[in-house]
């Protein structure tokens, strides 16, 4: 790892071209739920792996994206765990460009996926470009898992790994992306949490009501304000009975590691949101391990009612409303799912219906000392220059578990993401510098893999 | 009133070309904010009532629509307070029919504002036109005040009669429409509650942000969900402080009047929504009254964050809500509004934000022993066959208090409507049949009106 100034400059003489490429990648608009995109969208992952010299395979069923798999190289195995699908570009009016017509401004690439994931997939490829182009081949073997329904959790992942077992074996592995924080250090997250995805449905009558009779018929509105009510304290914080049933306490070491990381990693929060306060007032460590170490709850969408403009009396039969709830270990989404149930049951609001499509992916924390965590450390200090933050998870999700659990298959991440990503929110996007060090972290990180990483049961 | 057999027979033979008539009003699609609908319909008004005879007068300021003030006849004057604008038809796939495609099925008309109001409007203008066929004049002056604004919440009318304060001079005043229970019983009522519209927005951050956050990140939805809460008990019944300030007791003549309904009036609500139970479990005299007597708070529309088909785990950074508050004597919107903003504020809601846009009515009840309420009794009886129930007041709103409060005009009303009306939800009717015994009553009425009521001061 001693001196990769060629490959450095033959990654910073392909960006240009590389950068053309994310364009036309990020002009798919491979949203969950739109069939063509997802397939041109994978057509377009499968051949340009085929064309890195990969071999290249697709595993699916009828009616859903299929997963590609990819393998280069040999000796100790990396699994990358990537995406093409992406979050709704909605809500469309808060874009600066259109979200599939990738444009780049101040050195950024707009676009929604710029970042999540197919900027942070790109990257590594372009990593492993350079890499074959300056060395001939690869000192390890890199397997590249990418599916179509991350966004929508991943439903058959888990199925898709079941018909082919050999491929949950391998000796590390690269959670989808990664970032830097506001001061250009390097995260390395070794964890990720589960989530369960739930839709809450009540109906009070049978069709919506002149709302002069609200005396007497119950109000879908009312009822599921009052029934989401019933799962937070005053303060906001999730607080239904028996979320936090089955959780496994944060080790002092994790803990530890929580309570170091720069405060500004979550003050830059407050700045990027506009707000004087998080929930509850936290700061500090309080902060960083509630925002890491806790599960949480969160309403993504709530309506009832004449939502349109202007002005329709009517009492609502009908209200709806979509949680998520982030786990973390040991959490069985399906056990949080009858919880919840129970919760409302038990509070009066047996009447609110709660259902899930298979939207439950269980946390996975890998230790912080494994070699395939330090492999990516090594890299991302040597590229980015500092010291990197670990983090004990990524707050968000992804499903590890499925992949790696079987095996104990450790995981860790680097990727190019700051706090100004908006990662699935309007105007996402990548730094193309960032990309650029992320495929020069690529290649350092496969020597370490090499050097040190050699796990698999053989 | 002896005979009317002539009369009768002639609505009868009529019927056929005044149901076309009908269905060419219903045609357009005059909701709140369609500007050219609305014209067209002010257009259709003024046409209609001057082929009846009448004197035709248009009152307007500029983007909002007309006032049509339209007379006829001379003696006691009798104002009709009308609107030609229509609830949004939203949602239109519950429709069995399109709404402005109007269908006959059953002896059924059915489109959006075939009832709510322009069948109850055109057919007193049957029976005007067939009391002038047969008997040559009116005996007594009827104002036709035609609006197109009502569904809004009439924010111009007051302003419309300042400009021309004699049009608040009257005998008496018929409400836009009124109805029969499902016995067939004509319902009268005297009285018409107020209103209060306002919307509540919240914002807890200055974009969406992905919801792994959530932790930190206040919630815009929790935040509305929790602030509406905290305005109902857990039965769903208002309870926000100061709801009930200002509020003058009903009489022991009207309360009276209230438990003396049917009981089967409020039960047939039951059927009709499908439900076991009222708010609150409310039933017999607790649940008339409730519904007659006291103010409601309603929520008719709530949301936040991503509705769309499909999953997005944001944490949303705002809510809404549109609230609507029926009034009883003599509560005051604007101190009602305050009352609302009073109590978020000190249930610690301060930073929802409460709106609204002059959408505020009071309530307006007559005594139900004045004339006019005869009148309207002895005409409905005569057509109907049966004792009408008197109603202390209407559920509803319409804008009375502008129309008779400064100068104690008394009011009244009968109508087509029934419980399977629809008034405000999709498939909307009239039963034509019912239609034909308005017109009826309406020459009866006139026949009373002239021999019973002279309140004018003259």
């Amino acid at each position: 790892m001693d001196d990769y100034a060629g490959v450095d400059s033959s990654i910073a003489a392909q960006m240009p071209r590389w950068t053309a490429e994310l364009i036309e990648f990020c002009s798919i608009p491979s949203e969950g739920g739109d069939r063509d995109a997802l397939r041109t969208a994978q057509l377009w992952v499968s051949a340009r792996l085929e064309r890195l010299g990969c071999s290249v395979e697709v595993i699916g069923v009828d009616g859903a994206p299929s997963l590609v798999v990819a393998e280069i190289g040999d000796g100790p195995t990396v699994t990358c765990v990537q995406h093409y699908d992406v979050q709704p570009a909605a809500p469309l009016d808060l874009w600066l460009s259109p979200p599939y017509e990738p444009a780049v401004r101040d050195g950024r690439l707009i676009a929604r996926g710029a970042e999540d994931n197919k900027g942070e997939f790109l990257a590594r490829v372009w990593g492993l470009e350079a890499y074959l182009a300056a060395f001939g081949r690869l000192p390890c073997r890199v397997r590249f898992l990418v599916e179509g329904e991350e966004e929508l959790g991943s439903p058959h992942l888990a199925g898709y790994l079941d018909r082919r077992p050999e491929l949950r074996v391998a000796d590390g592995a690269l959670m989808e992306g990664g970032g830097v924080d506001d001061e250009g250090r390097p995260i390395v997250q070794c964890g990720i949490r589960g989530m369960l995805v739930a839709e809450l449905a009540v109906r009070t009558i049978a069709h919506d009501a002149h709302s002069s009779f609200a005396a007497l018929l119950p109000n879908a509105a009312i009822r599921m304000s009052q029934a989401i009510a019933s799962l937070f304290d005053a303060e906001g914080r999730p607080s239904f009975d028996g979320l936090l049933d089955g959780i496994v306490p944060p080790t002092p070491e994790q803990i530890a590691l929580v309570d170091a990381l720069p405060d500004q990693l979550a003050d830059s929060l407050l700045h990027a949101f506009e707000i004087e306060r998080f929930v509850a007032g936290r700061k500090g460590s309080a902060a960083k391990r509630a925002a890491i170490l806790e599960p949480t709850c969160n309403v993504s969408g709530l309506w009832s009612g004449y939502i349109a403009p202007g002005i329709m009396t009517i009492t609502p039969a009908e209200a709806h409303a979509r949680i998520d709830i982030r786990l973390v270990p040991d959490q069985d989404p399906d056990s949080v799912l009858v919880r919840l149930r129970e919760h409302l049951e038990s509070h009066g609001f047996g009447d609110v219906a709660v259902k899930t499509r298979n939207w439950g992916t269980r946390a996975y924390w890998s230790p912080s000392d494994a070699p395939i965590v330090l492999s990516a450390v090594r890299a991302a200090e040597s590229v980015w220059g500092k010291r990197p933050s670990i983090l004990v998870t990524d707050p968000g999700t992804a499903p590890m578990w499925d992949v790696c659990a079987e095996h104990g298959v450790a995981q860790a991440d680097f990727g190019a993401a700051t706090p100004a990503s908006r990662a699935h929110a309007p105007n996402e996007n990548i730094r193309l510098d960032h990309a650029e060090k992320v495929a020069r972290t690529m290649v350092r990180f496969l020597d370490q893999v090499a050097a040190s990483v050699r796990l698999t049961p053989s």
